[in-house]
């Protein structure tokens, strides 16, 4: 009930602070006998580790992760599954400048209201850091998928007013990958990545959109009424740091259409096979999945942390300038692709969990 | 597990098909003590209700709200509330022409792949009169906030292509209701209203936006990591019928903005209080209110039900053609404005009670 | 969170107040396509309901079920089903006689201190008639375990010191309900109406056992850990009213046992099936089924309602007596076979869902 | 809902196995300011631990405890604490002699059945090694609860057949740690010590019975309905590994009387506080608590593993013999003290955080 854990079949609690000891997941509701990758986990968080490109933070953090419990000679065992990644040098750094200050736009504020007592080091427990136990959970999420025959292909799909007015069924999604912003249009890459060097260098941030599109998911997923499968996807991106908006489908657009363009035409294949003429629903309808490719944009604001001074107030009221310090993301985007991934893999293991005790 | 209930202190469980007895829902968790006023109940139904001006569906429901249990001498007793609405001639009608058809864009199909068997009855479980149940439940939750000080305004502000392009600040939101599309700037209603009717004339339906501001709301609500007060608020709004899609505080926007132009700068009143000298944030950070108003907008769909002959296919694959009959709402926004305060109200008075809990 | 809701997939919330508008349960994840038959419910809740005998409460209550969702055509669709037993006479009592008392051994003193307020009348929420809700749940339950081949049966085993000491494998179950006080042993079940006739004449309450067989429970239900299948079912019985202990297999006699006597030996039957030699594990090994079957005792207290002056105090803690009026039972376990029988019900088709998903 | 998690407010998940890499908790939930004592915690732990005495397995591990994550300067941050207990020597020991054998009374039959896979060295996840992490727990709730003034004695109350039969109102509950049986009757305690080592002598193995007594609590702990308190106490019990049996109160005693022997009749005391002048209620009435003290029994069977030679059957159905190796208890309950204090804790004060939100 205190919010620091997701799905209710296949069911993740995280715990661990940016600067604490480590960041771990405990996965409850595993299937017994998956085949456990440990390199696939890793290379999932390597996805999302500080330091891998010339455009994200340059701190240094491996995120090796560990297994502690829930698999037995390299299978799950339907025992929770504990998996842990220390942090290093986390006591190195002086984190006095901050502690009694409110950073604008961070949690800092609301955590000491809220609990009274916080740990201010790195923004504690409301780090993005937590999300790289998230990573490694989902990368289990999508080893369960996969063998269902179900992909999840998440990119980078704007970066400050660099749009990629591209519907995703014109990009090989397979080129996401190719490039550190991690967006399929070698061209449109490029011109993000210089933005993204330019903003850095202003001391400045900047917000970005990440698409994300599941494909070979069976009909019937999602519970209706309150847990649409929709709705449990846009909680899952909107618990992500920074997420400041979620649309599926035809979203935001739908509201200016009529209702004679939007409806979607249900064709039978000749395979005998159940398709949609067009996909404006978003492969979900009534909050069950229809079998058409599932699709959603996620807004990401900036990033709150800048390079440079910022009034504010300490814990007194009185008046106080924060200064940027340390290495910090100047867009969170590319960072944020494999995370979108994973939530988007532990909501939609969960629904095939929750579908087959119907 | 199977979705038909919210919250989880303030849990509703809700129940019933749009052709069947009856509609409800049960309210377990509303604490002691609170004065229930059938009244208010009612005429929060009412706003909902189908018929109440010309640009809604002209059926007849009169939604006559019965409790069933958990209120002693008008004041609730701490046990489970159950609140029913009897479906007036639910036998009355003729729905053979659908029952083996899939209406495109309806939860027809992805109900029967996913279920067998389905009341095809008016949608069934599907239809959009299960949020009848919600606006019940949420008049309670309203009861709750209204003595804790906190407000809830809803109000419609774009219908198809018209927007009204100001800020919630700048209007007086107690004017909503003074006109039948519920939007508080009169001549911009005026336009949606005429526009509304003109799309019923031509037997098509249109999409639209509703905003919402709740205001009032103490320091500290909201769980972090995967329960974020916003992510909550998403999930509550896009389990609505017809919703593509949410944002809050500064939203879509935000991912053109550079995070120096976008912080929010905390600062201390005369009289103490800290605020904040901009609200890109919406009144939360870190998923946790910081005291500001929380704002957010919700984009519905067009409706899917038109007057107009659609191709599809029945459950046997065959071509079919599918006519719209009946009478439907040709924009759902102006009756969505109470179905999502109810859910925002039944979202605040959950994290309520959680708070106290810690 | 509030306590009124059983079961994780198959999950049972009541409501409704021993002389409100009525009684009712809302089950959320019951498969579609089971054959509901309102027939079996009704008599199921026929072996529940006051004045089906001589040793029973004289009271009248038909306890007629009314279905007011989650059936079409007469088979369950996936969706709430929502049952609803309206309360007849609720008005017609004088009840200002106890409304500021506290009887003895009651709930009246505890709830006033809970919630502050309290429906006073025939105990409000605590009265075991809200058990009516879970007779007619379980109905359903035991619908869908007979598909599965699993029967449950419970008797009475004592009554006051009236034991009947022969164990189940001795009995013919199918003779519990040839007497009204549902004690298989015809000789001892006269013995025992005798005494209950007796009790009630000199205005007294006796306590009782109830004895409970599941059979044919395949290998694997129970989850390990916190909700093994004993716990759960432990859980469910002892949220019976007047409940005290529960013990299963062996159980307080195994205290004295050693393991060498204790243990069952498996063994491979010619079949190919495994079995254990003896069954003092009671069908559950680390909290899962193990394929015997599952048997366990229910202890009951005497009923607190008695038919003479007791002293007591009042809620401003003045001296008052309390005088025991209307119509109880003096020996509650004839009525609570088919309630041990449904929340039994209840708990192992839930497990049988949970087993799915796995 | 795999069964791995217990408690709603204070919620604790579980995880690891026997002879795997550790064994851990994660609590989320508590609340934040509490300040935690390690020492505490690991003097809990060592009352649990193996080898502490000479009736105990002499198997060696110090369970030093690790923390993870949730505590900043010696205080609870309200996020979650993960508690990490490392296993010493856990690949050192050769398990192939059991491998594949279903050792009688185990849960090795059920959880080959249930899950396919099963980690065999030491019982894997349905070793009682599992409650180290539950004691951890209990220790923090133990904490909470001391600042409500709230205190839990648990006692060996029978060793086989070995009775106290003593009320534990006439006990000094004080004394219990001072022999290594935990009986606080000195002269019993010397019985039951050298019927134990009779016992290991003879390589065989026998039940008992722990008693507990929570004094302090508060009126209006448990939620009336399906987590009645003492329900809730009775599966946190007999979720415990070995236990066959719970009574609260009076217990199966109750059965035997008469309502006019077994009502506790409420008096007031000179200083104003309600009390009952007996306490057959065992501190509940109605599920919730009536502020006297709160007792109950739990029964443990003899502990399966004996040393001695038992037939049964290996994976394929083949007979096998089972022989008793390694260093195990002859007779739990003496370690079981803690744990049972433990549960019982956790059981408090999720319900004192529940109705806190009331």
């Amino acid at each position: 009930m205190a919010g620091n854990s997701y799905g209710t079949l296949f069911r993740i609690s995280t715990f661990g602070e940016s600067h604490g000891a480590g960041i771990g997941v405990v996965i409850d509701g595993c299937p017994p006998g998956i085949e456990i990758d440990m390199d696939f986990i890793q290379s999932e968080l390597d996805r999302r580790r500080p330091g891998q490109s010339a455009i994200v933070t340059q701190r240094k953090e491996a995120d090796v992760v560990d297994i502690q419990s829930g698999i037995f000679e390299g299978l799950s065992t339907g025992t929770p599954i504990s998996l842990y990644i220390k942090n290093k040098d986390q006591k190195s750094k002086d984190y006095s400048h901050i502690a009694d200050k409110f950073r604008p736009s961070h949690a800092d504020y609301t955590y000491a209201a809220k609990y009274g007592v916080r740990d201010y080091r790195g923004g504690g427990r409301s780090s993005a850091r937590e999300t790289a136990a998230r990573v490694a959970a989902g990368a289990i999420a999508k080893t369960i998928l996969y063998a269902h025959g179900i992909k999840i292909n998440a990119y980078v799909s704007q970066v400050g007013t660099l749009e990629l007015a591209k519907d995703y069924t014109t990009l090989d999604l397979s080129l996401t990958e190719s490039n550190i912003v991690r967006c399929p249009d070698a061209e449109m890459a490029e011109q993000m990545i210089d933005y993204i060097k330019d903003i850095r260098k202003q001391g400045d941030t900047v917000g970005g959109m990440v698409s994300c599109v599941i494909a070979g998911c069976p009909v019937g997923l999602g519970e209706p009424v309150f847990d649409k499968l929709h709705a449990e996807l846009g909680k899952a991106m909107l618990s992500i740091n920074a997420v400041k908006g979620f649309e599926y489908g035809s979203g935001f657009r739908s509201l200016a259409m009529k209702g004679s363009e939007h409806n979607d035409i249900f064709q039978k294949a000749e395979d005998g096979s159940i398709h949609t003429s067009t996909n404006f629903s978003g492969g979900v309808q009534g909050g069950i999945s229809n079998g058409m490719d599932i699709y959603f944009n996620v807004a990401f604001k900036p990033v709150a942390t800048i390079m440079q001074d910022q009034e504010s107030i300490d814990k007194e009221g009185n008046e106080a300038v924060v200064t940027g310090k340390g290495r910090h993301d100047p867009c969170v985007v590319p960072r944020a692709v494999p995370i979108v991934e994973a939530m988007a893999a532990l909501v939609i293991v969960d629904f095939i969990l929750r579908q087959k005790a119907n």
